[in-house]
């Protein structure tokens, strides 16, 4: 049977600041990557997101991010790659321990925004996050891009040891060598929900529709899915419920290993 | 044999800022007590300070405050008990990490500047900080305050079942009740090493001469020493010769359990 | 003819998150107090705010608060009055730049959250906040609690030469002596849009009634008002409204000066 | 006579931590660029920095970072040209509050570290800094990169109208294209203090002894010095007696517009 992950962004609201309908998404994914207090999160928040995750038999990621709140991990910022190690260990620590008080394990890491970016474009990033997640806990999974572009962000990792699990955007356009198109283009972004379900059935099944018709291989274990309003949380659910019609499993990265 | 524990706040300095001569005290201590990155210390200096832990065979305690680096932690802020606990929980968890990456465990958990003030003060802020401790690894210890004044901050500790350790102050005067003299009393700090020595000693002893003269009972299993300048570090070795020469045996709390 | 102020907190956005309809209450609201980045805030944000005051000919003051971004300024700290009294000077400089830069002047300075309630309880934090107005421009009024509770408040403006607007809350219940039932108590807050429009009148012709029935004489020259969601703009709207139709001159206190 | 400003980064210890010795070194220079809380800095270090300045008639600059305390302003950051330029507002705003309770004025603004280099090097980037200063103050002058590497930097400034003011550094070797040699090289930085004020002379002069030893011209009204450590205290001192020996009138760049 196929097997397939719907990984979201969660726990990225910050002290009286509510950032997503984290209630809501967690009901529909099967792993949270959840803000660690650098680009995101506080531990009220922590807390809170660990606890909803546990509830609803989500599986557990770390989302560290550069240390700038006011970009909210967006802008790129020019780390020493042992800066970034450290602050990779430091947030996976903060995160652990309320996956330890929630006596639940973490799964998996997957960095965030401008730092996820910088892996993808950088050896030595994407090389500092994988030894930093491999330093503290070799067990982790490494959430990297699927695809061609994907393909240094993804080497760092198994050349480290890591387990390295692939991840595609079912809302977005892909090229036809299997990169996604960049969002300043028309069309990068899909937002009819029986199209981005029907892409991630594609994507399920180790394949893409680019952008000029073609069918592409693409090798993906988990989707990355959205819940910031009500029509991302309506899409993820389409997105369930078609996977679920079409026999794919949707079950967290970390059951299926 | 009598035995008795060196403690020093260890690992406050901050990006490009240096406070602190840990490299010269951590010689001479047996427990370093390691900010967090909330009133001091971030994930680079924290990887530093652990691993000169480690080199040094120092016991590594996690040194949480509150969440203000403006105020280096010493202003008192009006967090409710559960902001306490997440915050200690998500302290603890990120120096964990770096222990965990040097292949050592931490020993214990003492609170920084205001937050132990509060502690000594409040049972609600005593509570919350022993409860974030027991969440998440009730093999820790609490360092609180010894002497009367702390009674209530080390029976928090006591009676939610972490092991407590009585902390005292060699460079402090004391009441003939076993209180500190506010430090905004003349006397209240000892600058003398010979004279600061000697009360180390006496308090390894399970004493302490009072203001008045008197000689009372003072029951601590670590005493604190300051690491910021040449006569703080000049201090801590006299203490550590005198301690020495008088058969007290200087070892961490984390070996003494 | 009756002049009455409405002032409410704008601006307290940071970065990626947004707090308030700002857009939206500016419309019916004369005053706007400005977050200056300390507990919100920050200089996107505060471009924009001001921008959108001016647009709406709405009077701009400062809100400056606590550095506590992680409590929302809602957390009491233990500042000296001379951190006060910098940070006050600091947060109303860096607004007034973006007044320069919009054209416009500002009108009035009124303490966000734990630090106006501060300047309530204690003489030095109501003095340290208008020594720091003072010492920057003395021509700025100083926003302070209307009724009993607040004359320490404005009394410490007034010793110091400011000009002391009065402050009442429509939707909050007083007290027959005049002071605002705390929020702890149940019926401290009043919903019902049109009961909180009949209140502002009352407080614009110079009185409330008591949670006993009694009238009582409260001064006030501008009212608070919220626009956090669709009700609270609802409930500036009917207060707006039910002013203008009893011939209540809603203007800013700038211009009534 | 020739005129010559000395300039020094001032005003960047934080809360608890000291950077500089900002007390000695004011003795010597003639212009202070004082940070303002972004990269470093804090409204007491402000107020006191600015305090210091007035006394030893040093004249004052704002010396505006990215908003990256942990780092120091010394990581570029990839923020959009309209939040630099908000950036740069607020944080002047801010200085100049304070400079207004001293009395006096500021002259000039000069970017500090990572935003400093990203204005040498991106013309997006420096444009968004002068328009900043020019929409709250074309009175104040824009401290840019002398020579060739510069160039860029300064047109920006003087396209907009702003005064620009060039920069050289005595203490860093020069091409004999007139740019400074990257750090990374050897002998990028001079250290003998007899040197250092040579050059300071010939800079004064319009020149500058470039690596391979040919006298190139180079255009500079400021001269950058700094103020860490004793050894730079003192090399600040030999260069204000060389200059004064040689006639060279050394005086602020406020002051010599």
């Amino acid at each position: 049977m196929t097997i397939i992950d719907l990984n979201c962004d969660m726990g990225e609201s910050f002290g009286a600041y509510t950032s997503g309908m984290d209630d809501q998404v967690m009901q529909h994914i099967t792993s949270a990557n959840i803000a660690c207090g650098f680009h995101a999160g506080d531990p009220m928040v922590m807390h809170k997101t660990v606890k909803l995750a546990v509830e609803n038999h989500v599986g557990i990621g770390a989302h560290p991010g550069y240390p700038d709140l006011l970009g909210f991990g967006r802008r790129n910022m020019a780390c020493t790659p042992n800066e970034i190690r450290q602050y990779i260990i430091y947030q996976i620590g903060a995160l652990n321990a309320f996956c330890k008080v929630h006596n639940t394990r973490m799964t998996h890491v997957k960095p965030h925004g401008a730092l996820y970016l910088a892996a993808v474009e950088e050896e030595s990033t994407a090389r500092a996050i994988a030894t930093g997640i491999m330093d503290l806990d070799p067990g982790l999974s490494f959430v990297a891009l699927a695809g061609k572009k994907g393909e240094t962000m993804r080497r760092m990792g198994e050349e480290l040891g890591l387990k390295v699990v692939y991840e595609a955007f079912p809302d977005r356009a892909y090229t036809p060598d299997g990169t996604l198109v960049p969002r300043s283009q028309p069309n990068a972004v899909i937002l009819d929900p029986d199209k981005v379900a029907r892409r991630a059935l594609d994507m399920a099944k180790g394949f893409v529709i680019a952008v000029d018709g073609t069918q592409i291989q693409l090798e993906a274990q988990t989707l990355c899915v959205h819940g910031d309003n009500p029509a991302a949380i309506n899409l993820v659910k389409t997105i369930r419920q078609v996977l679920g019609k079409n026999n794919i499993d949707v079950k967290s990265m970390g059951e299926s290993q």
